[in-house]
């Protein structure tokens, strides 16, 4: 029983999409999608779901690779917009708010990028990971899931990443996300991510929002008097994150739709 | 720009198909497919390309995920034809003849199982190879191309293949894939792959026919009255391979075509 599906990416984090708008997206459904061997191959499913207007039109159903469902994805949330405006089914010259397990998200369009308005931050203390051996200190930073953002001199030093840093269960009962961040100028950083459940990630939109934030509060750059911008180089491309005088992070970037077709996985 | 493509595997050994019977493949438009996060991803690319007949009516134009050209591949060719039959491009019910830059192949289809004649293997010397600082006796043996094939213990001693094996230059000019093959039971082998320009893979045609005939080589289990028939188990599912009485290898196995659309990549 062949069904539609899309796959895209933003900055290399990618996605299946299935506009199955009244269907449903098992775990075990969501698993063999993303298999990059047996399957189509991505980091996560992204259905398109109807919503409850007139707040939003289209609720993002979300699964990781490994079939869990998770609230919110800053990359997933604009490659799902990309595919609303392609489609049709969202106008890309007004806001388009998106419902997701985190609540309705406010995105905008200008060309090739995509914009979402990824909520408040919320600036935490100070903890520790560990990757390879050697301890780092760490900002803990939620930007709609938790995030551990270490400052290093080079990204090297977070060695292969080939197992999740160890971190402190008692601040991340739930697991973390961790950053491994250099400065490479003025509101320029650049990152490597390693995620709960994905392992490293080629781009991670919450990890960058947090990265840049944890970036700025180290400055003493916070958003005062103007919006502070900041360039975010991940290993899947370079995102802007913009946060604002009203206390919100903007995660800007490309979302490309690269395949579309059918399958019967 | 958009094109037909489809998406397959054989043991999870997986291929970017194009039935793009008058086109080219450029090294750039494969990497680009083959890509794992910006693409579709693929071990390969497999164009279908129209041959000369009576000889074959089909030309497999392969491409490994790096660009290079290849001459021939078991697993893709068995995806190759299950395509074929799909397409009503094959009759299932006759031998079907495939051309390739290695010479013409000849495939046959029983249900979900398709069979590839690899050909007469090379029995060649004793080498060594090197993986995690341990040295390993192996059997050179040539199924289409280079392979060394060394017996271990248990699998896990090759590590975690994340480097090529390094192996004799003077053996293998041009590098080698190198095979780690447990003895499973009576004719039922399992083994790890190392592919030269691939890295570890989940399945590889000519490796598994290379192990099989190391393995009867070894036991005194040569064809010389009747067929001798094994079972490879590989990280991604279960082949057949048999030495025939005329000293051919069939590779036998699964070949599923999961997805197919269009793409501009």
């Amino acid at each position: 029983m062949a069904y539609d599906f899309l796959k895209g990416h933003g900055t290399e984090n990618d996605f299946v999409l299935l506009p199955d708008l009244d269907g449903e997206l098992t775990a075990e459904r969501a698993r063999a999608l993303c298999d990059r061997h047996a399957g189509i191959g991505a980091d996560g499913v992204l259905r398109v779901a109807r919503a409850s207007p007139p707040e939003a039109e289209w609720f993002m159903d979300y699964r990781n690779a490994d079939g869990s469902p998770s609230e919110m994805c800053g990359n997933g949330i604009r490659v799902f917009v990309r595919y609303l405006v392609d489609a049709g089914l969202a106008d890309a010259t007004a806001p388009i708010a998106v419902d997701t397990r985190d609540g309705v998200k406010v995105l905008t369009v200008d060309g090739d990028l995509i914009t979402a308005d990824m909520g408040t931050p919320k600036v935490l203390g100070e903890t520790t990971v560990a990757v390879g051996g050697v301890t780092h200190a760490a900002r803990h930073v939620e930007t709609g899931n938790p995030h551990a953002v270490a400052f290093v001199s080079s990204l090297d030093e977070a060695g292969a990443l080939l197992e999740a840093p160890t971190h402190d269960p008692a601040v991340y009962p739930d697991g973390v996300n961790v950053e491994f961040v250099v400065r490479r100028g003025e509101r320029h950083i650049a990152m490597r991510v390693h995620e709960r459940g994905s392992g490293e990630t080629r781009s991670c939109g919450t990890g960058a929002c947090a990265a840049m934030v944890a970036t700025a509060v180290a400055a003493g750059d916070r958003p005062d008097d103007a919006d502070v911008a900041y360039r975010v180089d991940v290993p899947g491309g370079t995102l802007t994150v913009t946060w604002t005088t009203d206390d919100r992070v903007l995660l800007t970037g490309p979302a490309v739709l690269v395949a579309w077709g059918q399958t019967d996985l």
